[in-house]
């Protein structure tokens, strides 16, 4: 008997390169800057269980059943709140609870993306986007991202050859740490408005800005816009909960998408995520974070000069949870890891970010769920590795 | 500016008619027969509030991390134990958890269907498999339900005709109530594996026997074939939460589309319901839902020939949360809905479980959701209906 007769669209795609590399870094001696994991010492453990608590006392037989496609309303409610002081106006009815921001990105593939449809994505992108778009079949393209968006002048050509849709991360992306200007956001509204073209926000990371000034989602400039966004970041990421913001055309495709895909998102922690957004001073446990995070940066910010080699470039994020290094041409991000693991440190190569190839000269390195000391010497094992392979590639003496 | 330009797959594909009908039975008056919600008496409530106190308690920060897509090992251990004692031999590592097994349904569509594949179904089959398919663009093919299976003559013909997956529900099938028999489960195996067709099995139900004796998976005689099962009948609906059983080729398929799909199913759940059922007698839980059905099922069987016209024919479900209704030839089930209404009464017509067409006579009754004496009161204002519509169309005096 042969195997069995999988579908066209699964022959692209494969694991997770992230995935696999998770798998190496098992080892407690390594220490890793490859993960894109919050760090759990900000989870609200005590809160949440006193959230679950009293859920479960108040309305339990509610808490346990089925519920709507959209999503639990004052959950909803209190997200369109929150966006008010970034600057954005969302009606509740226009937001719906994901399965994580994850969700968010596969539905909009789903009922955007037709088989050989140019979608527009950022150089370098989000890795499980290619993955999540991938399985939809369409011809990727691609924008460079300089340092304060995309390149505008790339990103008029690409929507003039025709575009159904671009995905960005403006704030603090993953995986280069990248955040749009405030007239970057502005003119990107305007072409993807001038063209027609649909256009999906990720913003899971939106919240956790230590540094610069808060500026509102492009969605402000383009209404008819998708945004997602997600509790990982600001309460936990293993709860999977996040959300997608869109006007009503959209909204009704993406619920008929949501309902064949899972009916709804797990509605009891829906109803324990409200609870302990109602009950606490949530504002006070994101300075928290901020205030860790920012620490974290600072120190890998301050510890690469220190002990990368020159030529080596590198990103200063202004949130988030990660920064970008980018090595001199011809120095393999791939070959690095090899002789990172070694020196028992690791990180992600950057050409799993790339749609359309490259990048084999860049890395990312994740700050926020390493100690301080631990990131100092990390970076002083990854620098010996570094500087051991532009040795070897003879681009330094 | 025009609307957005939707994918394909979105124009075939409408809100669930259940959905549209729950609205309209937002009437406290009205005794609903038509949504398929579990009894929420049967929650366990308290024991679930434990067992999340005690997981954050012992190991909050890693319950709230992100975690693996395969799902959390020793809830999967579980889920393997239990069915070897159902009769099929499982290994935890070909066991996924899932968003529900509305999740296994479509990653399954995911990896399996390509656009203009011919998918086969039961006649009638489950609604939210039509939706969730019908998103992969198939041509739907069906093999009519006998009161013990599929018609295996029709089946053969449908494979002989060629099909990519078939998709059933063996156990107390959603809509009709219909079980496989122990033959026709061997003969089902036999024929897919001979002609190498890949099978679905979905089986929300299965722990959910009241009556007659517990039967294998069809699985137990095709190794090759995919099992969904889900948690939402045994303890509850809203966590979301499901599992699929695959072997390898098909799992590794599985998993890349998963993490396309939502990363890994929410994993503070997945903590929860394992604490659950390692802390408490599971199977006390479980007779005690089966005891309660059963006397709902049996008080619905015993009031529909006291009420219902002559001509009127009904199945007798040994488990699960529904039973089907055949009205004669002529008379519709949806213009029976609106005098149904009338009356304050709700159930949902058959003709949304009909892939191809049909079924405008057949209509579908939830019994786990409502009160004994709600039952006998229900069923008589729905015998008054169909016997007044019975009269207009002619087919009673």
């Amino acid at each position: 008997m042969t195997g069995p007769n999988f579908a066209d669209r699964m022959s692209s795609v494969h694991k997770s390169f992230i995935r696999e590399i998770l798998k190496v870094t098992q080892d407690p001696t390594v220490i890793s800057f490859g993960g894109g994991l919050p760090n759990p010492s900000s989870f609200p453990i005590l809160q949440i269980s006193e959230a679950a608590e009293a859920v479960l006392r108040d309305s339990g037989e509610d808490a346990l059943q089925y519920s709507t496609t959209e999503g639990y309303r004052p959950l909803r409610e209190i997200i369109a709140r929150r966006y008010a002081r970034r600057g954005l106006k969302v009606d509740p009815d226009d937001v719906l609870i994901t399965s994580g921001s994850q969700q968010g990105i596969d539905l909009t593939g789903k009922i955007f993306i037709n088989k050989g449809d140019r979608v527009l994505v950022e150089r370098p992108t989000y890795l499980a986007t290619i993955q999540a778009y991938g399985l939809y079949e369409p011809q990727f393209v691609s924008v460079p991202l300089l340092e304060d968006g995309p390149d505008l002048a790339a990103l008029e050509g690409a929507l003039e050859r025709g575009v159904k849709l671009f995905y960005a991360v403006p704030n603090f992306q993953n995986p280069t740490g990248i955040t749009y200007a405030l007239r970057k956001r502005q003119e990107v509204a305007r072409l993807l408005n001038d063209h027609g073209t649909a256009f999906v926000e990720d913003d899971p990371y939106g919240e956790i800005r230590y540094m610069g000034e808060d500026l509102p989602p492009v969605k402000a400039w383009m209404p008819g816009s998708a945004l997602l966004g997600s509790f990982s970041k600001i309460v936990s990421p293993g709860m999977r909960l996040g959300w997608l913001v869109a006007p009503r055309d959209v909204m009704d495709k993406v619920i008929v998408a949501k309902q064949a895909t899972d009916l709804h998102t797990n509605y009891f922690i829906q109803r324990v995520v409200h609870r302990y957004m109602a009950d606490n001073d949530v504002d006070a446990h994101i300075a928290k974070i901020k205030a860790l995070y920012r620490k974290q940066r600072d120190r890998m910010v301050a510890a690469i000069p220190e002990h990368f080699p020159e030529g080596v470039q590198y990103t200063k994020p202004e949130g988030g949870m990660f920064l970008w290094v980018t090595l001199p041409e011809g120095v393999s991000s791939v070959e690095l890891f090899d002789l990172a693991i070694k020196e028992k440190v690791a990180f992600v190569p950057g050409k799993a970010f790339y749609a359309d190839g490259g990048g084999d000269n860049t890395l990312r390195l994740n700050y926020t769920n390493s100690g301080l000391e631990a990131i100092d010497v990390g970076i002083e094992r990854l620098g010996r590795a570094i500087r051991r392979l532009m040795i070897e590639k003879a681009v330094v003496r």
